[in-house]
């Protein structure tokens, strides 16, 4: 492996995945992956600009910063770019009003978007809300529009809890794209606007910047 | 429209998909499709053959065959094709045990299959049953194999029920693919395999068959 001076030539920022690469998320809070704490205590003194990017949209920002402090990392909820606030943007700009099929810990991030006669869907990592019933319903609403829009908090496979691996939103994503006859607009990774949101969040230019995420689990 | 015995000219035998086509399923039963019990009774006096070939797979043959006695149709187990007899074939010429992702209605057909230690994952229109947690287990499932094999009963968008549309199976089989990265066998209808099958029971060959299915939802 190259020294550590080698492999940040050029380099002025970092963005950081969570799940999967700081931390395996799970009952208790999760724990975190060996020697991932020290590695964002070091990029910060380093003086590198560390930003942490992620498709968790099963949580609050606010949640998940606080589980990841707990565990030790120093991370604020102001370094987090995640799909939400960015959804919320494209919702408002586009005059969207969604039926939300999404995990109740992330709704209040909706809380300012307006969500009566629905003319969209946003599915996010609804985790145990992944009902027929509540899948159902989005099918429905879906059907019911002449020209339907359907928004995917991410498009991940599958992520690693502490009791093993999970499905996530991808499957589900997939699931209504096929029922619909739709495509879905991914709002997140690997969405390029989305790394390029977290980059200007950061003040740094794409190839100043180094990515760490998971290697298998992403669609 | 051709007068019927144009439109039967060559033809010895008719398969009638049954949802959609005869009746909407539904709470207490559903409703017969206008016009579709007489078309049955008059296809038997006419000395066609007749066969049932459905894609229902959430319920068994013994209970849809007695909801459409109810409605009026003139119809008897032996009459019907349905997917799961043909997939208990396949299980055993193949030495699969499966995990079993379906309805409670129907798990009385997998009766003579060994379920121990699955090395395979059967999914079918399971309905309620496609609990977020019934959809991880079987995803782990196929995780846990070094080679996975996934077998839907049918792959249909959607069916129409008399409350209205409701996801089927495909939509949850797409999801499996893309979670795990493997490709569905699907045993039912539009298998040519289920056809022909069918065809077996009716004594017929292919070209001396009418088909009527439902237009739009099936994949």
């Amino acid at each position: 492996m190259a020294a550590w001076g080698e492999r940040l030539a050029g380099v002025r920022g970092v963005l950081l995945d969570i799940s999967g690469v700081l931390y395996d998320s799970g009952e208790g809070g999760g724990r975190p992956i060996a020697g991932s704490v020290e590695a964002v205590a070091r990029l910060k003194r380093s003086g590198l600009k560390v930003r942490f990017c992620t498709n968790e949209s099963q949580k609050s920002r606010g949640r998940l910063v606080g589980e990841l402090r707990r565990l030790g990392f120093d991370v604020s909820e102001a370094e987090v770019t995640a799909p939400p606030p960015a959804a919320c943007r494209l919702l408002q700009e586009r005059g969207l009003r969604p039926h939300l099929l999404v995990h109740d810990e992330v709704r209040s991030e909706f809380d300012q978007i307006d969500t009566s006669n629905p003319n969209c869907v946003v599915i996010a990592d609804a985790g145990e809300h992944f009902s027929y019933r509540n899948m159902n319903r989005a099918f429905q609403v879906l059907m019911g529009l002449a020209d339907p829009v359907l928004i995917s908090l991410g498009k991940g496979r599958y992520y690693k809890e502490t009791s093993g691996l999970m499905l996530d939103v991808g499957g589900y994503m997939k699931a209504l794209e096929y029922a619909c006859g739709v495509e879905a607009e991914v709002v997140g990774k690997p969405s390029p606007e989305f790394f390029r949101s977290a980059l200007r969040e950061l003040g740094v230019e794409a190839h100043q910047a180094q990515r760490r995420a998971p290697s298998r689990s992403e669609g």
